[in-house]
């Protein structure tokens, strides 16, 4: 047994006496940032790698927080000593996102002008407000290169704000299974989400005591549908029930009911329903063309080398708008996870994904 | 403008002095029975097709019940003088399924023994059960023969198992979007539906007095995603919202959020829960195999002429099954409609879905 990997979980208040401001006008002073970092900062500033999570993640890229953690942050295989993002080269950053429920300022946090969480009062959040607070951190780390920014998902929604907002700063971006725009189809996903959540009675208009747990199980099962695939589902569940002796029994469900029930339930005990809510939202406005003219027009600004990537089993973010991205990207390469799992198979295909980030990284950024 | 054609709702009570068992045992008799029919019976009561409805489907498959309705039935442009199913030659047959809101006993009809509706009392049921409700009316009628019988979705099940329980009285086949086991895939985009109507505080515990219009409403969201195709919505819907003044703002819903709450209520109008809750267990039981032996096997003793159809966007029945579904029939041919449309296609692309069905009865039921 190799000896645990340990990232402590750290946090940082920026904003203190200047305002934070978010698109729709917002203040949001001060903000607090939840981080993590692996390896080391070099004295020029300029080997830092920015990695950007998914919707319901967290700052915990990599790593245990500490030797009793039993399972170690989320990218994990990819983050380390000799793995692709190589701490002996280079000093990897993760943040949470604005509006995250995982430590960083968002729904859950105290308003400091009432004295309560925000909830439902929380102003409506970009994927370009959640760069700006990343942009910050970097700052405030004495960053002054990111080598790269990757991320998958909505991760990759940021990846690619990131050369727009802040071109001098970034030299290479690896958006992954992911969107310039969120699409209609992906929109039309999340909207029974938020539905659900909104229905559930114990949600009480953002106002809950205890979680809304049917409402956000409802969710997240329409999530997993979304993020997996059906010759997944087929090979790992196939037909089979709870009870196996229980045929005509609506109250015996089939084991795949079973498994995203269980998914459900969770993501009731780690992620807040508010949070939900708002970084939906936020996903359904990203679109990189907005105030910048055609999508076409405004990746082509974008000249750093860029690997994109597509997962072949993809429901949400089909192969086919990865493949239109790196066309339209000004440098970019396609690479293609092979992989039954769906969408989380960049969370799951390590060897691919390695392999993928390995020798992009030799080719763009030799050291 | 051609005139109307006029095809009368009908309804027969069947089962007055014997017991119709399902599967589950219970004796449902009387069993009401909703159908229309298309065209006339020859003497020797071999020219009838049955055409089998899908999820939300009712008997009413063609043509008009009185000539100030505004819409024909479903399957419309496929029924009638010189249309692919000919009412010249055929007398066509559509019969709302056993659980059904449209006429045919379901858990909407009263309980002779308790005289409330049956609601969430209304006994489990199979496709198996549907089939055998759909004999018995042919009985009724004077059918000796079917020459096909064909369907989509739900209705293609009803399809497969026909031949099965039946087999000396269906001459062919059509099973058309469908699936010989509903796969684990379908039954997870089932689950978060269910889930949905039983969440909301409407429903309660089915003793509903008002449909529980938000349940039903994030059902009809789910299933209208599965039902269509990524490349459908982001053409109809691209990312255009409501207002288009109100970037941010959570009450100003993208198009396709619009769109997918119109569904929802058009479905309140007009579907029950319970029965939605019903009609989707016995799909998600349904299973060509279920004490029969392996499918193969049980496909293989199919032997009547069959016509398999697959769409080439469809994310809930794919085209990969669909093919698999006609490799192991005894005597299939398989033809893909190649549309945007999604599952939804079947009720939609009108020229090839004709093409398919007259073609091959013209080879297999030449007159």
């Amino acid at each position: 047994m190799t000896e645990k990997l340990i990232a402590q979980a750290q946090s940082i208040t920026l904003f203190e006496n200047a305002p934070f401001r978010m698109e729709v006008g917002a203040d949001l002073s001060p903000v607090q940032v939840a981080f993590e970092t692996y390896g080391q900062l070099n004295s020029a500033g300029d080997n830092a790698v920015l990695i950007c999570h998914a919707l319901t993640g967290s700052a915990h890229a990599a790593w245990y927080n500490n030797p009793n953690e039993t399972a170690p942050g989320w990218w994990d295989p990819l983050i380390g000593p000799g793995r692709a993002f190589d701490t002996n080269k280079y000093f990897v950053v993760c943040t949470n996102v604005l509006g995250g429920c995982y430590g960083t300022t968002g729904p859950t946090s105290i308003n400091p002008k009432t004295g309560l969480p925000w909830r439902m009062s929380f102003p409506q959040m970009s994927i370009r407000d959640m760069v700006h607070l990343q942009k910050a951190t970097c700052d405030a780390l004495g960053i002054k290169k990111l080598v790269t920014v990757a991320g998958g998902s909505m991760g990759g929604m940021q990846v690619l704000e990131w050369p727009l907002l802040y071109p001098s700063m970034v030299q290479s971006i690896m958006p992954i299974a992911t969107a310039w725009r969120h699409s209609a189809w992906c929109v039309a996903l999340h909207e029974p989400q938020r539905q659900a959540i909104l229905l559930d009675p114990d949600f009480n208009g953002g106002n809950y005591t205890a979680q809304p747990a049917r409402g956000i199980g409802i969710a997240r099962s329409i999530a997993m549908i979304s993020y997996r695939s059906d010759a997944e589902y087929a090979l790992k569940f196939k037909r089979d029930r709870v009870h196996q002796d229980r045929y005509f029994d609506a109250e015996n469900p089939f084991q795949v009911e079973s498994y995203l029930r269980y998914q459900g339930q969770k993501l009731v005990e780690r992620f807040d329903a508010c949070t939900y809510l708002y970084i939906t939202w936020a996903m359904d406005q990203h679109d990189i063309s907005r105030g910048r003219g055609p999508y076409e027009d405004v990746l082509k600004t974008i000249r750093v080398p860029a690997l994109c990537a597509g997962i072949s089993s993809d429901v949400l973010y089909p192969v086919h708008e990865q493949k239109e991205l790196a066309q339209h990207l000004g440098n970019a390469r396609y690479v293609e996870f092979n992989s039954i799992h769906g969408h989380d198979a960049f969370l799951i295909e390590w060897d691919q994904v390695t392999s993928a980030i390995s020798n992009f990284l030799t080719d763009v950024a030799p050291r």
